[in-house]
Parts: structure tokens; C-alpha cells; sequence
């Protein structure tokens, strides 16, 4: 929390995307004969694989374990996760009609999360949940696509196509988002984290006009409630200024790894300087979740790297990988690397 | 050939990576009953594919037909096109004695890629041919991962983990693209454009360090034959620089739709000025392919942006998409764009 805010804290803190999931053999067993979706609406379920990580790691922070589309089944879209390949939506999203499918989302239908936070929140004591959501941009391209999709051609189609159809869809899908983390931070969640995966497939001027305001209508949601606010996606080299400034600017920048920790700092103060915000930004991000299968003396070293970029930035550094822990990482790598961002002392 | 060498032609050049591909009803009808594969490797097959979209189109250069996997598959690999997923190659490449199955290719070997460029050359007539290759990095990321992947985990992982048997793969297959390009060229293509589809996947310090030696090896192959090199990948914002320099530079940028042509030209020359070459850089790219399926009040002015910032970067300019042809794409579409190019006048 206080390197969300910018301090330096005694020891860089450090959670892993995707740290509670396939990778680890606990989750595997709780997961057993229960159907991915089914599992991010079950509290119990929730709880158990949320505090995983934390009981095996110690990392410093929880992420609230529920999938990009769990917000859109709540709200009644008709979906499923298929093993192997990943959301299907019974009938994509193409015209005006279509948004008659996509009804707003209520607190009432968010009962699971609440009942979840609560639960985690109970066990966790001094370790923060960081609440999560996918952005508007991410899911409309779920369910404008159908599914996953490489180029998202459909999506950005529509996008160019009719603007104000999109407009609308990004506006209702913003206040689908905007609740799901709401509820989490009313429950007790300390923080929320906005994960918009795949928006590193448009250009800045596409971002700023079509995407960048409903970003920020689904932080608005949570601006009030006073939590650091985080927000991430991939390919984002030259969206972060315009990332870091979405609705009077976030506290945290996620970075890929495709850019050092420094220099996408630098791009997201330009950012918030050029929208006229003056306020710095932490960065959190940018191991390269490849480097996880390297040996020891090659990963240790860039593990470094990061912890030096992130000191470099100068205003805050949560460890992080920059993109999802993948599937066949062994959980001891990870936990080594827990263990060297805990020993590391900046400056030392 | 003029806009190649930085020259103001007359109108903008046209033309579209793949497109003599699946968008043609009669590329289908050609290729029905023959695998992809075969396609390839049949002279007569090959130009009437390479030849379908300069007739339907009067675009200003063709492509040849190929696939990136076809020189390794003339090189001995054991590796199959599978209609659906892409390449798949029978035994991945993992390790040292791996490298004993990834043989020289010798010009003896392509004797159907010379059979193909001179049946293409003599009815071309005046319209330059364009020899096609995938750079080493993108073919060593099917060989490593057995076939395509998203992220390109082992890929990467290997590239870390030892990176002298990465070297080695990657210099074997310089070797095998350089000599597929100067096959084509030796035969009569008038230019060649190194395709190095993934490498958007590294940060730069890996790129530098780890890809862009081999690919300069392989463009080396054929700078004594005096034609203008293309360089392209796709979300290369940050790479466009050491791309622009390889092997004492290349003659032509590409540029994916993520950046605006004259910022890529920008950071091309930068990277020459970096690298100590005093030279200019033309660029191609950039018309996002999913603006093909957006009305033509808005493709329209989307083409003359790109018109507009080719003529801005004021090194040369061809135009093209960002990316390849989508299989989807209506010919009419892609018909009314090299109509729209050619009637453009600079500064009119």
C-alpha cells in the first residue's frame, strides 16, 4: 500500500498476475470437477484458491481470483469458459440490438463477491486483496468476437464502423466493470487493479477517442472509495502516458515487458503532465513471464533488473511480472523469486 | 522501385502483404485439392497465385507466393502447414543435437523457387516482383515451439537460458533465409521484404542483442545484388530504430497500424543516425486491415491519412496495410483502395 502511493517501503512489495491459477498443484485440486466459471461464483471456492498463492509465497498482496467475463455472466450474458480455448459467447455482439442483451449490473448480483471478499479479507489480515476487472475495451472484444481472437478484427471494425454504437456498448460494459470492483472494495478489497489485456492492439489516437473514457468511467466508479487503482495491459509501449491519466490519473501503471520499469514511468508522468495532472505515478510490472523458465543465473539477474528499473522510476514499485504467470511455471521459481525481491534492499 | 529508393514517383505505390492468398475467390479455386504446401513448391501453381491479385488489382508490385516455413522445408525439415492452425513441425527444437536436424540450404534445393520467379518475371513485365523470407526469429519460434503460439514462452526461454545454441539456431537459419531470398533474386526479383511477424514479442535489449545480428546476416545475403530491402514485423514501436539499421541499413521500413508512417520514419532514421549511418529510410505500411471491413466514408479517410503521413515522413513511401490481407477481406474493398492510392496526388 505505501508503494502505491509512492513511498519507498522497507522491502519492494511483489504479487504475481495470474499467481492464484493453473500453475499451482492446490489449485488443481480445488478446482477438480468444478467448471471454471461455477468456481469464480462459489465463495468458499474463491477464498481457498485467492489465499493459495499468499500461504505458499508470502507474497504481499492477494488478487481476487474470478475471470474478465465472470462481471458479464452476472449481469445476464450468455457465456461460458471452455476449457482449451477460453470465453464463447452464445451470441456475439454486433448491432444496436444487441445491447439489449447486456442489461446494466446491480450490487444485488454481485451477493458471491461480497460474500467472497468477506471471507478472504477475514484471512487475510494485514495482507491486501487487490480487487479485479477487465476493461470495457477487453470485454467488448469477448463479445464482439465471439471468443478469443488474434487481430480483434471484428472488434475494431465496429469500433470504426459505428462510433456511437460502440461508444454505447464501452459505456454499459464500463458500468458492468465499475460495479464488479465496487463491490469488491465495498466488501473490503484494499485496492483494485484494471486489466485491459489486449488494448496494445490499437494506436494511441484509437485509444484516446474510443477506449481511454470508458477506462476511466469504470475507475470513477471506484474513486471515491479511496483504494490505490492500478491499471495494466500488454503492448502498451505507447499507451501508458494516456493509461496513467484516465480519470484524474492512477496511482499504479502496469508495464509489460517489453519496456524497462524507468522508462514507463517516464511515459506515464508525460502523460499525466500533458492532461495537465500534477501527480507521479508507481509502476508495477515487466519481468517477462518467459524468463521464469530460464536457470537461476539468468533469471536472478533480471529479477534485478526489474528491482533497479523500479527504483530508477523513483515513484513506487510493486514487483510484478508483465503478463500472467503461465500455466507450466513450477511454483518454485516463483517462490525464489518472492523470496530475492524480499532480500533485495535498494541501493544495496 | 523509385519510392524503394526515397524517390516522390509519380503516384503512390501500391500494393498488400498476402495478397495472393485466401481472399481471392480464384486464389480458392486454384489451390482447391492441393495442400499448402504442394502449393508452394509447384513453379506453375506459384505464378498463377503470385500473378492473381496484379491482375485483379493493377497493384504496383507482386509478392511471392510462399510461406515462411517453406525454406525450411526445403531445407530437410520435418514440418507440415495444418489448415487451421498453421505450421507444425514433427519433433521441436529444443536442444544442441536439435540443430543436426537443421541442415544448409543450397541453392540446388530451389530449383522450383527459380523455375517459379522466372515464369513470374516474364509475365510481369514491367511490375517488379518481391522476394519474400521470414526472418530468423519468427522461423526459430515455430521450430522451438513445435508451432505457433501466443507468447512464445519457450522461445524466449531458450533465448535466455543458452544463449550460444540460440545463436547457433539462429545463424543456421540466417543462413536458410538469406539463401531463399537470393535464390528469388538471383532469378529476377527486383526487391526482397524480410518478414519478422513475432519479434514484437521482445523488448528492445533482447532484440539488439539476440535477433538483430541474424537478421542482418540474412538480408547480407543479398546486398552485393544491388535490390532494395524491406524490413517488417508487427508491434515493433520500440524496435523500429534497430530494424531501420540492420546490415548498414535497409531501404524500407515497415510499419504495423499501431504508429503513424512519419513517426516510424522518425524513429527509422534515428536508429540509422544511432548506428552511424547517414542514410534515409522509406516506410510501407500502417492501413489497419480492419478498417477493410468498415464503410468506405470511413476507409476512405483512413487511406488518406496514411496518404497523408507517408508523404510526411518525406523519405519514399509505399503504400500497404499494417499487417497482411484477412482471409475475410471482400477483393471489391482492397480493389477500391489501390483506386483510391493511385488517384491521390501529393500535396493535392
Amino acid at each position: 500500500m505505501q508503494a502505491t502511493r509512492g513511498e519507498v517501503a522497507d522491502r519492494v512489495p511483489v504479487w504475481f498476475m495470474r499467481q492464484a491459477g493453473r500453475s499451482l498443484p492446490e489449485y488443481r485440486a480445488a478446482r477438480e470437477g468444478t467448471a471454471m466459471l461455477d468456481s469464480c461464483r462459489t465463495p468458499e471456492l474463491v477464498t481457498e484458491i485467492t489465499l493459495q498463492p499468499v500461504r505458499r509465497y508470502g507474497v504481499d498482496a492477494a488478487i481476487f481470483y474470478s475471470d474478465i467475463v465472470v462481471p458479464l455472466k452476472a449481469a445476464g450474458v450468455d457465456l461460458d469458459i471452455v476449457p482449451g480455448t477460453g470465453p464463447v459467447v452464445a451470441q456475439p455482439f454486433r448491432t444496436r440490438a444487441d445491447l439489449d442483451r447486456l442489461p446494466e449490473l446491480h450490487a444485488g448480483q454481485l451477493g458471491f463477491v461480497t460474500e467472497a471478499v468477506g471471507l478472504i479479507t477475514a484471512e487475510l489480515g494485514a495482507t491486501p486483496l487487490i480487487g479485479f476487472a477487465g476493461a470495457p475495451f477487453t470485454l467488448a472484444s469477448y463479445l464482439v468476437e465471439g471468443g478469443p481472437s488474434r487481430d480483434l478484427l471484428r472488434t475494431k471494425a465496429l469500433m470504426h464502423a459505428d462510433p456511437r454504437l460502440w461508444h454505447d456498448l464501452l459505456s454499459r460494459l464500463a458500468q458492468i466493470t465499475g460495479e464488479f470492483l465496487r463491490a469488491q472494495v465495498a466488501a473490503g478489497a484494499s485496492a483494485v487493479q484494471l486489466f485491459d489485456s489486449w488494448v496494445g492492439a490499437l494506436s494511441v489516437a484509437d485509444y484516446r477517442a474510443l477506449v481511454a473514457p470508458h477506462s476511466a468511467q469504470a475507475l470513477a466508479a471506484v474513486r471515491d472509495l479511496g483504494v490505490p487503482r492500478t491499471h495494466f495491459g500488454t503492448g502498451t509501449g505507447e499507451l501508458l502516458g494516456d493509461m496513467a491519466a484516465v480519470d484524474g490519473g492512477v496511482d499504479v501503471l502496469g508495464v509489460d515487458f517489453r519496456l524497462p520499469l524507468d522508462e514507463g514511468a517516464r511515459r506515464g508522468r508525460e502523460g499525466l503532465l500533458a492532461a495537465g495532472l500534477d501527480r507521479g505515478v508507481a509502476v508495477q510490472g515487466n519481468l517477462d513471464p518467459a524468463l521464469l523458465f530460464a536457470p537461476w543465473d539468468v533469471l536472478r539477474p533480471a529479477v534485478h533488473r526489474v528491482l533497479e528499473a523500479g527504483e530508477a522510476a523513483g515513484g513506487g514499485h510493486v514487483f510484478n511480472l508483465g503478463h500472467g504467470v503461465p500455466p507450466s511455471t513450477d511454483p518454485d521459481v516463483l517462490h525464489r523469486v518472492v523470496d530475492e525481491v524480499h532480500a533485495w534492499r535498494a541501493g544495496a
